[in-house]
């Protein structure tokens, strides 16, 4: 068995021009690194932002990278993926990030990043916080059912990190939780609400 | 031209041998009727809970339904659906509820319901969410930035609606805003396919 | 139960300045309205060529259209759909108008049609080819497994004729078979999801 | 730059308890080998027949191989994937496999392999097919316009090869063609028929 661990990195990217908070790329690049040295495949956007900066990361430390674009041109991938899905989805691939990895950790973001987190919670794929990035990441603990669910059935908790390396080592040591979200489709026939 | 406003409806599903609150399926069927008294369509996920309620308040009004399944089978779709499309995408089809309507009004909801939300601000769907409901909608004044944008960039706000009137009126009145995510979608090259 | 019959159209769009055979365009309306007139709703990709012209013919015999755009954008379509989906899937909408409707009709087409056969074929819709209209529809005889099926299974026949009217009549009395492609996914363990 | 090529293979899968003749297999086996020590990553849909086969090859050549499975499931890939990716799509992430590598090489095939072949037409995406193999790749010939176009607008040849090392080098000469199926989108606004 050759399998290897996926980890995912969901958060905020960057649009053209547009500068991230030193701290912010610091953290992902500190989370690429982590996940590479502990012989996990990253996995991103593709993208700018915290998807470049974490990929960087992997790619100094000798890691697997892998980015699932948005796009159908190969071409607007950032410079450190090693296996490049021009997915021409657009939003349609956040389905790959979230749903397709062991694990996700979280920096920052978005609403695109806020439908990940949904994505994820339903197919039952465990997401780690790394506080401290703003964004939604740093707003999850004051608005989620008891501060770590995203409904009321509280099914698959949320978790939080304060550093880049606590986020990597929790999302590993969550990476083979079963699958709560698909095994309460499968047992139920119910799929969402 | 013959183009029908559609409004899609989101919110709480039931599971097998659930019962819902009272309050929330008469607040579905009272959208339903609305919504059909003003001529629109209403488009919904198919299933149960708030979906049938609403669904069947638009027939009993002599309203036009379109239920878009999750599932590969159209025997599962609740019996007030004049159109079903069973995509047998799973949570994909969320893509098509919120996505494809001119506008939407939130009912409850768990985690799928957060999932529409966020699917429709990134393409710039209008939604009003109804208060009063439990779930989700309930949860939106708190826990967005300024009380109804789901990220930074503030670009589409939520709405909140006292009533089941109050919601489709206010729906059917942004039904025809310019789609600002749409938009941002075209500034940064993804041409939707 | 207000459950309508939805009849699929699939065939050769058109492209920006282009007019296609008058012949072509003439079989489509007919279609169009002789699915309206059994009272079937009329299911197709929303844009121009044999979409339109099926959608035209609908309208005027008084029936109810449905157009699942490729595009995000709801301006795209044609002006005779009564229900428009801008899906912004791209060439994904193609699973929504091959494996969402009782059965399918074909006219024409290029590749874009023939990955929508594959589909319905694989989800176990019932297809009629309307011969005489160029393009795949009058390429499956000799190139199909025995003139008619997709596979070695043969599990489901592609149906042939030779008037729009014969191609409707035979589209609503296969829209009732059961879907050989959905049980074979429940054989083989997928739940759509 | 980091940047692998890929090598996507499609053809022919098997059903529980079925045994695939050993010549095909021996090919694809045959085909991850010669993928692997030109040094490209190569992609499946993850499970078995040809897909299992291919793996294995690539495998024992030391290559790099990812696995899109139809499946929301892991735990039904095959044994020889280091990187996979449950979708739980279902046939939509034959978008995946199809349009997502530099080039295809298929074996064999029946409607699902047909359908990757349209997506990957209409992407743009070169396809190789390997002859004597059965199924659908068999029959390529035969029943394209000129013997290797998929459409009347003839943009992208299909190419034939009688070994798998033939096959191969054919898919890596091909992989950087220019997209001309999605340039077309791009200029034309043109999505399918």
């Amino acid at each position: 068995m050759t399998r290897m661990t996926t980890i995912g990195l969901i958060g905020r990217s960057s649009r053209p021009g547009e500068t991230l908070p030193a701290n912010l790329l610091e953290a992902a690049e500190a989370v690429g690194k982590a996940v590479a040295k502990a012989g996990a495949a990253l996995v991103t956007g593709g993208t700018g932002g915290v998807m470049e900066a974490s990929s960087r990361g992997a790619k100094t430390a000798g890691g697997l990278t892998v980015g699932f674009l948005p796009y159908g041109d190969a071409d607007k991938a950032n410079g450190y993926c090693d296996l490049v899905f021009p997915t021409g989805m657009g939003t349609i691939r956040n389905i790959l990030t979230a749903r397709c990895c062991h694990s996700l950790i979280m920096l920052g973001g978005g609403v695109g990043t806020l439908n990940e987190l949904t994505v994820a919670y339903d197919a039952g794929v465990p997401v780690v916080a790394l506080e401290g990035c703003g964004g939604w990441s740093d707003r999850l603990r004051e608005t989620l059912y008891d501060g770590c669910y995203l409904d009321e059935r509280r099914v698959l908790p949320v978790s939080f990190a304060a550093t880049p390396e606590e986020a990597v080592e929790i999302a590993l040591s969550r990476a083979d939780e079963p699958r709560t979200g698909s095994k309460l489709e499968a047992l139920t026939g119910w799929a969402g609400g």
